[in-house]
């Protein structure tokens, strides 16, 4: 079965994107794999197998392979006499920019190219962990309150101490500070503001419980992974998150009860159906006096999550065969028509 | 001064983004135009601007023009003997599909494509009209309540009869009905569900005043066209809606008093700062009871809403003068480099 990992892009996560496709690289070797690497100037590579490691990027040695190009149902390889195309459905790994902010959608259903991966609204709703909240909030999926500081504006925060500030539209903990008082919080904005203009403000409550879980949806059934309780420092920081990527152990199954693991998924099903159809996505939730909240979707999770499934291979050839398709809408002139025959010509 | 026109689409609105293209021709004839048509298969063609009449393209004389592609940084036309690049800003004219989705802003933000048109956020927030809400909701702008139906599931609506039924996702009236009463529902359903998988059920306020507004930022300022008071029907049907883009006569403003024109402008200015930025929309309001209701939002309104400036060239020139630029994002391999280092590769 073949399939092209997609990985890179002009992104504050492109290094974590490498790192995720050599991983899944491994998990996938029943499949027959391709690798196409974007640049951070949006230049798409063709990857030779053996030369997935990290070094072959940070070193520009991709730019010795060969350069393909976005066409209709595919990538192009042009060469002297001729090109020579490359169409196969694709697995969209490119994290943070490009990949998860509905850029990558926008362009593969543009060019009508098969995909895993979100599609434009659930990418743009789980990009913003602002829209993330309009979204849960709608669907009656509890998620912490929450403030919002604009760059351009004097903040006036009323969540008490200690706080949390995140980047609204960044992964992986970049620029995330938990706040404990007044003197920190200066520091802490000028962080995150270095990574966007909006920021999310949310109480940090320590000790919280936190549970994620992963799945997709295929032929009208949901897979869910397993539960796993993420082991956690105070909170998961880059340099932890970043290693995070590259997991490809099986962890253990959190130890919850069956009640517990069944609010789990139908928050999960709630977030997931019909909009992140397509994708296989992790969300992380907290548990607080036996209620599940929502913290965040990650729709293009590190590493595909691949170490929270049973049978990650065939949940992909599961997924691959199960993707949404585009709607087609054909074009008429009728109006045009109509009008041009009312003027006689 | 240098703009290509860039209009159809794959979307049920292509016949008057072409209506649309051709008003907007005579009235930019200060410019050094181009005009780039997008096919329902998503080919470009660059059209001789003699032939910008509807019939070249309800006969697909287009087809006979040259075929252009997106490369990084604008349209590339290829040939015998090498290409030519098209390098130019773009205002993309495509309504509804392609164009107010997200799909078009996608790209060329993704190509490096300076354009005039909502940014992929902002179309993704306006496209939808249940994210509209959302979105009015957390600024603080009202609109009319809403309940949303989904095609797959039993509606429930409790909206008291009249009530107006519409696609999510569709512009300019299609699938859009008025419910008077029970046996009047199921038709009306059917009509929208042709259109759209998901549909807002909104009271009808039979007699309410309506009031377009556009407008648009340029280094700081907005600039709002004058008020209008759109003529109606019951409502406008897709046919009058149609004519709309062809519109190119100054209409008379609204004789509306000061305080109500402050009030639309500041709740244009609500929704339109930051997120709209680059724009040039157009925002259509109810007022009941000396209150302002936002109806939705036109991210690319008919002929550019040009009828309502005084100086429409003079403000495609200002918008064009001020558009954002996207934020390079550079990448390092620092994490790369130092776990490298430590494996002392």
């Amino acid at each position: 079965m073949k399939l092209a990992i997609l990985f890179g892009g002009a992104s504050f996560e492109h290094e974590i994107s490498i790192v995720s496709a050599i991983t899944v690289k491994e998990k996938l070797s029943r499949f027959e794999l391709s690798f196409i690497f974007c640049d951070q100037d949006h230049k798409f590579y063709l990857i030779d197998g053996a030369k997935m490691k990290a070094v072959t990027f940070s070193r520009g040695e991709h730019r010795k392979m060969a350069q393909i190009f976005l066409t209709n149902g595919g990538f192009e390889q042009r060469g002297l006499f001729g090109s020579k195309k490359h169409e196969m459905p694709v697995l969209n790994l490119i994290h943070g920019g490009d990949g998860e902010d509905g850029s990558i959608a926008s362009l593969f259903d543009f060019f009508n190219i098969s995909f895993i991966g979100p599609r434009k609204e659930a990418s743009m709703l789980s990009f913003d962990k602002h829209y993330t909240k309009w979204l849960a909030n709608a669907l009656g999926v509890k998620t912490l309150p929450y403030e919002i500081v604009h760059k351009s504006k004097k903040p006036t925060i009323t969540t008490p101490y200690p706080f949390i500030v995140k980047p609204a539209r960044l992964g992986s903990s970049i620029g995330v500070s938990i706040v404990r008082n007044a003197d920190e919080l200066d520091y802490a904005l000028d962080v995150a503001f270095e990574f966007d203009e909006v920021l999310l403000i949310e109480p940090f409550i320590s000790g919280v419980k936190e549970y994620n879980l992963a799945g997709f949806s295929a032929r009208g059934e949901i897979t869910y992974s397993i539960v796993e309780e993420p082991q956690k420092a105070e909170f998961l920081d880059f340099e932890k998150k970043y290693l995070d990527f590259s997991r490809s152990d099986k962890v253990t199954e959190a130890s919850v009860g069956e009640a517990l693991v069944q609010q789990l998924q139908n928050a999960f099903k709630t977030i997931y159906l019909p909009l992140f159809e397509g994708a296989l996505i992790r969300c992380d939730f907290f548990e607080i006096e036996g209620e599940v909240y929502l913290n965040e979707v990650n729709p293009i999770p590190g590493s595909m999550a691949n170490y929270l499934f049973e049978d990650f291979s065939g949940s992909i050839q599961k997924l691959l065969g199960a993707l949404p398709d585009k709607k087609a809408i054909r074009v008429n002139y009728d109006y045009i028509h109509s009008i041009s025959q009312a003027k006689g010509k």
